[in-house]
């Protein structure tokens, strides 16, 4: 008998799942990255310039000394004793190592940690949530995850028993939101961020969509909030939370706030908020709310998103529900000892007085405030561009931009049987080799277009961006304009 | 509003998911060892003894040097041109790293990689393989994972649609398996392996368990193999494995290999072959057979669980269904690249000639042969007390002796209602601060009884284990002899 396993007999939520940041468009960079490689002369760009994903250091940005150090020597701790390591590190970086080695049993960094991560890390973690919010954090709610993905899809686990169950989602979303909401069988219920108003997120709105899902049969159980927004790079008010916790209190929603850009704010009038601060501050406790944190080291100043290292703060679940994610957490045994140490690290870096202080302050504002710079200069760029308008990137790492095309574009896009903003990015990338997501992988209000840009290609390289997409986008209009 | 979400409304598949190795038996050892430490006279023992996980370095075993000097170096590489790196590091090893880090684009550890994992440590991988099993390996066969868990996890979600869908396990199983059956809501299908000849499997109990499951209206999808096994210890003859083969091909299942093991053999009568190279050594190719081949960091003689690193090898499946596989990888974005790197450096490690080999070959013998003596000396040990039976390890990290229990303490048991393996297993913990895990968590013949036991704990705890455990056995012996 010949193999069976075809298409047609895969499991159809997996066939469901779409996750754009590394779809289409995305694989089709890896393939002119090949054909640039074997033949220079093949494309009118010399290189291939990912705009497609969160990922800062694939694209020149340093990693934090201090991390990288301690890490070191936590792989390594047989050196810690050695002369040469007092040249070679700082002499916190030395100290810091200790102190987690100490906090591991036996030392040892090879062994599968405690289900919920190591606690004395945890310890170092939830003492740093407690002096950033002003409220208690406890490490027994800090589950340390292999970055904040598989804490997303612990929570849809626990929470959808089938499609009847819906989870409300921003419109648009981060696609790892779709992604897992399909591949538990849930029911994505969409509420749209108002473009209008910066990618404002209404209550009215997820009262609106809140009913019309009931009305359908669906028991809504959490509402997802990414803040700051991706892919729309919004930073909410707080005035903006208390209404969204309020909603959440009332209705029974687990809120699950993906709050990994939190150190991403770029605009002197905006500032992060944690929804537990938020939710502590207006008097709601463990017995309230359920609140779930997402947090992790892809994001930040720091961009280790291949150390794949997070936590979520889990409060307002009873001590039977707990269990069961305890158990969740304990089937793939815990996440890696490496991210679990540098998660404790990116909470709790070197402080005044250090040693490393000053150098890491210089490395995090540089990185910082270029982000800051390259968010503007693109933003600036886009509202240049006929029929592209672009709200300000007040945090995380995109700018989402809404493109008006052509009628004659879009029907072109239509006779390829290919959305037009797909349309739009792979003639981008087939002309300049720089890669956005189509607007349809993270949601659009129907009949509008956009596409995501991360902020994150290396600064000297933004003025050439902006020249290749300005001069496309003349031709494409060109070539279009009705 | 008060919070909705109960563990009456949470997924039964959660609820329904159980994982005996981090169970309650052991939650149980984790109070007992934090009352131990404020109160060290609590118990007549003053340490909890471990013995319910492959965790070989949270009870002592040393890391081999090379592999963590390579990852502290690929952790900071700016200490590589430093001439105090030459002192503290071995030469091969600043070798290495140099050559791992030029297989990553932008020398980025920190970066997203591919997400099957970075290609250059996939070609090393696939060198290794095809080295080993003198067949050809494809870097594109491989995906990089978090430890094997999560590729388990992925090869269900793919694989299981509904509880029509079966996946024939075998019965004792390592618990991830039934646990990653029950998450994505298929059905186990049992085949028992016979303890009277040492834990053999039989084909024709796989065709008499499959025809079962098909006439109960289940779709058997794939065969589990682990071998070496786990929890049994056995290591398959090759013309077992063939048979096995033929079956799977026969009837047109995929046959999931779990590989973990395979370092692990101790007796010098049997020997690890792969399913691939035992299959292409029948002549079956890519369009005969699914093959997927599990591997981790985590055991071995390296045993670095904590790093989260592995891979699978997935062979005989259509370009189409592939690119499922390659978007649930997408999904997660990749494994940790820590992980990653010692992957690549577990399947290839120093050879004759280089620097570190002779200190390598020391380490790696020192801890394989210790592990042959403690697997022997608690075999014998068991095989001396009174009802149990113990058969040999032949590999892998565990003995799962059988126990045949006096009726009284079945009753006991029962009057608890406790199972009469959780009965033994309490008793035995709470007595003496051993950990072993009842053999209701892996499954076994309805009516025996067993337990799992690691070879783990560092040789010179072995005696001490082998007395508290007969000392124990013997009283609870006389306390419940028919």
């Amino acid at each position: 008998m010949a193999p069976q396993v075809t298409v047609d007999s895969i499991n159809p939520k997996v066939i469901e799942c779409q996750y754009a940041v590394r779809g289409e468009i995305v694989i089709l960079a890896q393939k002119l990255q090949q054909e640039i490689q074997a033949k220079p002369e093949a494309y009118p760009f010399q290189e291939i310039l990912y705009c497609n994903i969160g990922n800062p250091q694939s694209l020149g940005q340093k990693s934090i000394t201090f991390f990288r150090e301690v890490l070191a020597l936590c792989d390594h701790p047989a050196i810690l004793a050695k002369s040469e390591t007092q040249a070679l590190f700082s002499a916190d970086s030395i100290e810091r190592a200790r102190k987690i080695l100490d906090q591991i049993p036996g030392r040892a960094t090879g062994a599968y940690s405690h289900s919920q991560g190591i606690k004395g890390l945890r310890d170092t973690i939830a003492a740093a949530i407690e002096a950033r919010d002003g409220f208690p954090a406890d490490p027994n709610d800090i589950f340390m995850t292999d970055g904040a993905s598989p804490a997303v899809h612990m929570m849809m686990q626990l929470l959808i028993r089938s499609e009847k169950d819906g989870i409300l989602c921003p419109i648009p979303q981060y696609p790892l939101y779709s992604a897992s909401i399909a591949l538990h069988g849930g029911t994505l219920v969409p509420y749209y961020l108002d473009e209008a108003t910066g990618w404002g997120l209404e209550v009215s709105e997820l009262k609106k969509q809140l009913q019309e899902a009931k009305s359908n049969g669906i028991t809504v159980r959490a509402l997802v909030v990414i803040n700051p927004g991706n892919p729309t790079g919004q930073v909410l008010a707080e005035e903006n939370q208390k209404a969204i916790v309020e909603f959440c209190k009332e209705e029974g929603l687990v809120l699950l706030a993906d709050e990994v850009y939190q150190e991403n704010v770029y605009v002197p009038e905006k500032k992060f908020h944690s929804f537990k601060k938020v939710a502590r501050s207006m008097g709601y406790g463990e017995k309230d709310i359920h609140l779930v944190s997402f947090q992790s080291v892809s994001k930040g100043y720091y961009g280790e998103c291949g150390k794949r290292g997070g936590y979520m703060e889990v409060t307002g679940f009873g001590a039977d529900v707990r269990e069961h994610i305890y158990k969740l957490a304990s089937v793939n045994l815990c996440s890696n000892i490496t991210g679990q140490i540098l998660a404790s690290l990116v909470m709790s870096p070197p402080k005044v007085g250090d040693k490393s202080y000053e150098s890491y302050i210089a490395e995090r504002d540089g990185i910082l405030s270029s982000l800051a710079r390259r968010a503007k200069t693109l933003e600036d760029a886009f509202n240049k561009l006929e029929g592209i308008t672009c709200n300000k990137a007040e945090g995380a790492m995109y700018l989402f931009p809404r493109i008006n095309l052509p009628k004659k574009a879009t029907k072109a896009a239509e006779e390829m049987k290919t959305a037009p903003d797909l349309f739009y990015c792979r003639r981008l990338l087939n002309e300049t080799g720089i890669v956005f997501v189509p607007g349809s992988g993270f949601g659009q209000v129907p009949g509008t277009w956009h596409f995501r840009c991360t902020i994150l290609p290396q600064e000297e390289k933004i003025p050439a961006i902006v020249t290749r997409l300005t001069d496309f986008h003349k031709r494409f209009m060109n070539e279009f304009r009705d």
